[in-house]
């Protein structure tokens, strides 16, 4: 689809200009320096030739195909050229241009203007405000930042695509500085027409890319983006994002409770986690994990092997291997043993240290890798070779032991730590080795290929039933927990007593003690009515709370209409935990789930998912929770029945799915999970209006 | 004390070889590089000339004062070299030679023998198995590491104190490379008598030295650290650490609740918040601080001006900003204005995003920071200038902007990111101006020193009081509260009843209803066996709850020593907390406060300090709790008496400090916070045995 922005076989500039340092002309001198082979025409109407092309006065002046424009002149003069391209059928156009919605209101409706002229004419556009779009394979450089002017043709596996230039252009070049190869850059700026999920998808769909790193302020397409992430981990892809805006997320607090805790960066998170994105929090780790993607094998499982030059650093390693959640498996008593005879200074358990002895005798290095994957069952080895690499004498040593490692475990995800030179660096790399020279990073590096690797495969697949629709008008807690109960939650069994005769029948039939509550649509939270009493033990306690809580509702709520009182049995034990859905204005439904009480409210311990959910998403929600453990059984309690809360979940989650266009919020508070079943014992649910 | 290791005026060089790439070779070969002005004898009973130098048979023939001796021979002739440094008076010695106590019990015996041997004759001992010491102002090597082989002479104001030589080695050959320059690096390798903490205190106390950059596995001499620490900090300088085994600490579980608890790495980690040390994660943290620390001027506030031509990153770094814990306040609405008068594309809020505009003209950019500096009453700026440094053209621009900036502003903190050359990073560290080419870690350099800025200054004084002698023999509740009570420490009213007509006195007395309890030195753990009654009502209920106890407590331990019952008063609301003191083997007692229930045993939210501390520091301990909250009244609770706590910290502290050699550990649990006062229900003290 964005073939023509991508794979342009015929470009023109409008806006080419005779100085050679102006917008218009770099991208010229860009593609003519890195052989691009298509077509460029300049269009200017006051030169004749520039650098040697000849020039035209407007691209209907061209006369040819033209499948890409890129268009760099002043904003004063950008509608006439959008409509010049969009006259002469091109394809798709590139805006440097700024100026626009960026700045102020009249720019925003020029903007507006200019994609309507050329959707009307079926031109896609980038931009504007934007730097533009390179396609390292074919040296297309449609972009004016001095980064992309390449000096060396090299196309490579990692595809980039950013919603700032600045950031592109700067991850661009600290990535060259550390020898990667891109397929792709694109930058998409005031994204008036094509967004950055419609890059995403173009870069998950295309061959040559096998890592992309995207940069997201924000998302204008939520189910596009969910959709281009899908097709990239169907298709295997590593997709690494940063997302900025995380703590901006939390000043801008809103003033319902769920909001507050599902704030749109939260759900960006949850987008990532329930998708396989690595989320980054520094361009550092973005292009530390993009490296060790495009050139490093995946570990076979969370046990790291750690052999290093020195002890210290090993210590080092293993703190961070840890931390980061891989296993640092010492190596069995017997195999020690035998690195002990081999090296007999060594520490021999893991991280092993095999000591500067290895400069002596590098074979010993060799033989102590070896052994440590041959015998550690590692699911990946990280080595630590201090300042070797930088020695002219020793790195050719190394080098050999790496490649003739390699040669025998062509498979075995290996990753390097040392000071390095860029030459030592691209020799491992081409042995699908990265390198890295601090040790921590090399670390965290493994720690993202084991994340990458446990995330392979499909999603697991949510549900998608038909539900029933839901009753007119407001939804008190009656209605709630019957909505919820015929989308296969558990609820409450509970009585709806129009008359204080019949709740003592309810409750007779439910058996003492029970709890009784004020019924009405219209009476949200009950509780600070006084609308609720717990442990009713008889018949005249009954009659008399059902008066009593007739009598408080009509005090607080004059107009309220009484549906009577809810008569439901008192539940002993369990776990109170919050399950919930909210609309998210870019993703749609989010389901949430908490541990109740200071989990939730002192720290925020919650986990989200865009709805709808299968079973083992909902596993893993739980298992993200902080108070998890207190759901396994921690401090001598039952374990809690986790396999119905995630049921409940799923359910949940397709309910409000299903009911996307009615429903604003969900709350089940408290949702009661016992050590067999559980219960949904108040519900609210907030309909659009 | 160690002014003959690291300031020798002569070295003799046991094992010197006429190979110039020995070990025992290079020490020579560096310091003649380095020009180092005082005396090399090389000893040799087999060579006349080694680098041109005279050679000596032994050190006694060299027949003049010898400050230091390197001791660079085969473990076999170890002791001879140290028995002839011995004999001939030399005052200390650096032992390369490796084989000792890291191999084997052989091997420590050797290291045991050696020390005795050099002990006796007065003469301090660095190793042996390290890398040795330099002192770089003087061009002094004590060492073979090759990082040493110092090409230029340029002494700085860090310090390097490493338990690991590689470690240290590659510490130094990483910051070499970021321009870092130091007065001393010393590796202690086994300690076997000089130690980490007595080269902190050398450093701590050294003029030139105003950074110390220290990499720990542990401390042989906790209260040498602590005092070595403490000079660091009244003499204002900066303290860098790196303590490995963090994960450690977690594997090697101890059986005791507090014990698992306050594991030795969370002590040092309580020590290092104790007196103001900067904890780092990586090696990269650890420089990174160091050079914001050694060329940086510490931010006046915790408010963060951004001033960035990339928006993007401007948002990332105000993400990272605030998550150390930074605001990132935006500018007056006022100053706002004006920066949109002078760049009218400008995002005037903070981040500043000056955006590219300021290619064409540096003057805005600099007119830019002025305002901010001038308006925004911001501690400290950090700028993000994108590729610009590396521009031959953009770079000397930046410079003359920093340069005037620096001149009106000779105190402000600034930190500068962005892609850049080692010319350009050195002429801003020439302006007080430390460079990141990563934005996130110009950032966390900002937040580190403004760590540093909060904790200048004196420590907060602990009191040093006197308390009265333990009572003889085991301690019971009864005995625990009582010497609780002497100590200052609100404890429950409670009363001993021997008999149940005593009890039923002390429930009157108190008021009903009462608690009561089984009091016995042997039974610790009263609950496990029923011997706590909540509630008592009455005085048939008081009758009664006395014999089931006596009866409950023969059952369960038929030969404990039972003194009758402890009737209490029982107390309605507050917040459980539990506060406790542990024995660590290296530091002494230290002090633990942490919220009851699942914030201790599932979130493991603890704050632990070593004993005495003041009032002050136990306010930080409170404020560090994730539970703090719930304190301070979250969830509509009454706010708890936080002075009171602190104050039961600071007594129980000193308590645990006066009876360091007698008591183990200490739990008050749960000690009760109400909104105004706070009491100590139950307690138990562990006396050494």
């Amino acid at each position: 689809m964005l073939d023509a922005l991508f794979r342009p076989r015929s470009i023109a500039v409008v806006g080419a200009s005779t100085d050679p340092t102006k917008l218009g002309s770099l991208p010229i001198k860009f593609m003519l320096g890195a052989d691009f082979k298509g077509e460029i025409y300049p269009v200017n109407p006051r030169a004749s030739t520039i650098q040697g092309l000849p020039v035209f006065g407007s691209v209907k002046a061209i006369g040819k195909k033209v499948d890409l424009a890129i268009i760099a002149v002043p904003k004063e003069l950008s509608r006439a050229a959008v409509a010049d391209c969009a006259e002469a059928g091109v394809r798709a156009a590139v805006m440097f241009t700024s100026g626009f919605a960026e700045v102020d209101a009249p720019g925003a409706s020029a903007q507006r203007e200019i994609t309507a002229l050329a959707r009307s004419a079926g031109m896609r556009v980038l931009g504007p405000n934007c730097l533009g779009v390179v396609n390292f394979a074919e040296g297309m450089v449609a972009s004016f930042h001095p980064a992309f002017a390449l000096t060396e043709k090299r196309a490579g596996r990692i595809g980039l695509a950013s919603q700032s230039g600045a950031f592109g252009g700067l991850s661009y070049n600290l990535a060259r500085e550390r020898g990667l190869s891109f397929s792709y850059c694109v930058t998409t700026g005031n994204e008036a027409d094509i967004d950055i999920a419609e890059c995403v998808s173009f870069l998950a769909n295309d061959a040559s890319t096998e890592v992309i790193l995207l940069y997201l302020e924000g998302c204008r397409n939520g189910p596009a983006l969910i959709e281009a992430l899908k097709t990239a981990r169907r298709k295997g892809k590593f997709v690494i994002a940063i997302k900025v805006g995380r703590t901006a997320s939390g000043a801008a607090a809103v003033a319902s409770h769920t909001a507050t805790l599902a704030g749109s960066d939260a759900v960006f998170d949850a987008l990532f986690r329930q998708y396989g994105v690595y989320r980054a929090q520094t361009i550092e780790e973005f292009l530390d994990v993009g490296l060790a993607c495009a050139v490093g094998k995946p570990p076979r499982n969370a046990s790291l092997g750690l052999v290093t030059v020195s002890g210290g650093v090993g210590v080092l390693m293993a703190d961070a291997a840890t931390n980061l959640g891989l296993e640092v498996t010492p190596l069995p008593e017997a195999t020690q043993a035998r690195v002990r005879e081999i090296l007999p200074y060594a520490g021999p358990r893991n991280p092993i240290d095999v000591t500067g002895q290895v400069v002596a005798d590098p074979k010993l290095f060799e033989r102590g890798l070896e052994i440590a994957l041959a015998e550690g069952g590692f699911g990946g080895l990280v080595t630590f070779t201090g300042a070797l690499p930088r020695n002219p004498e020793h790195a050719p040593m190394l080098k050999g032991v790496f490649a003739s490692l390699r040669e025998r475990h062509p498979d075995v995800s290996l990753i390097s730590a040392g000071l390095s030179t860029p030459q030592f660096r691209d020799e491992l790399g081409a042995l699908a080795i990265p390198s890295f020279e601090d040790p921590s990073r090399a670390v965290r590096a493994a720690a993202a290929l084991r994340f990458f690797a446990e995330r392979s495969g499909e999603t697991g697949r949510a549900e998608q039933r038909a539900h029933p629709p839901l009753p007119e008008g407001p939804m008190g807690e009656v209605e709630a927990l019957r909505a919820l109960g015929a989308a296969g939650i558990p609820v409450v069994e509970s009585h709806l007593a129009p008359d204080a005769k019949s709740a003592v029948d309810a409750a007779r039939k439910i058996g003492f003690p029970v709890v009784m509550k004020i019924a009405s649509p219209d009476i949200l939270h009950k509780s600070d009515i006084g609308g609720v009493l717990l442990g009713l033990a008889s018949e005249a306690e009954v009659l008399k709370g059902f008066e009593e809580l007739l009598a408080r509702a009509r005090r607080a709520h004059p107009r309220a209409r009484i549906q009577g009182c809810l008569v439901a049995p008192r539940i002993e034990g369990g776990t109170e935990i919050v399950l919930g859905t909210n609309l998210d204005p870019v993703f749609g439904p989010v389901v949430m789930v908490g541990l109740g009480g200071i989990f939730v409210e002192i720290l925020h311990d919650i986990s989200l998912r865009l709805a709808p959910i299968g079973i083992e998403e909902a596993h893993a929600m739980l298992r993200e929770l902080k108070g998890f453990a207190l759901l396994e059984g921690a401090r001598g309690r039952l374990p809690a029945d986790i396999e119905a809360m995630a049921r409940a979940l799923v359910d949940l989650s397709s309910f409000a799915h299903a009911h996307a266009h009615e429903i604003v919020s969900c709350d089940i508070n408290p949702f009661l999970v016992l050590s067999k079943g559980a219960v949904a014992v108040d519900a609210v649910i907030v309909r659009n209006s």
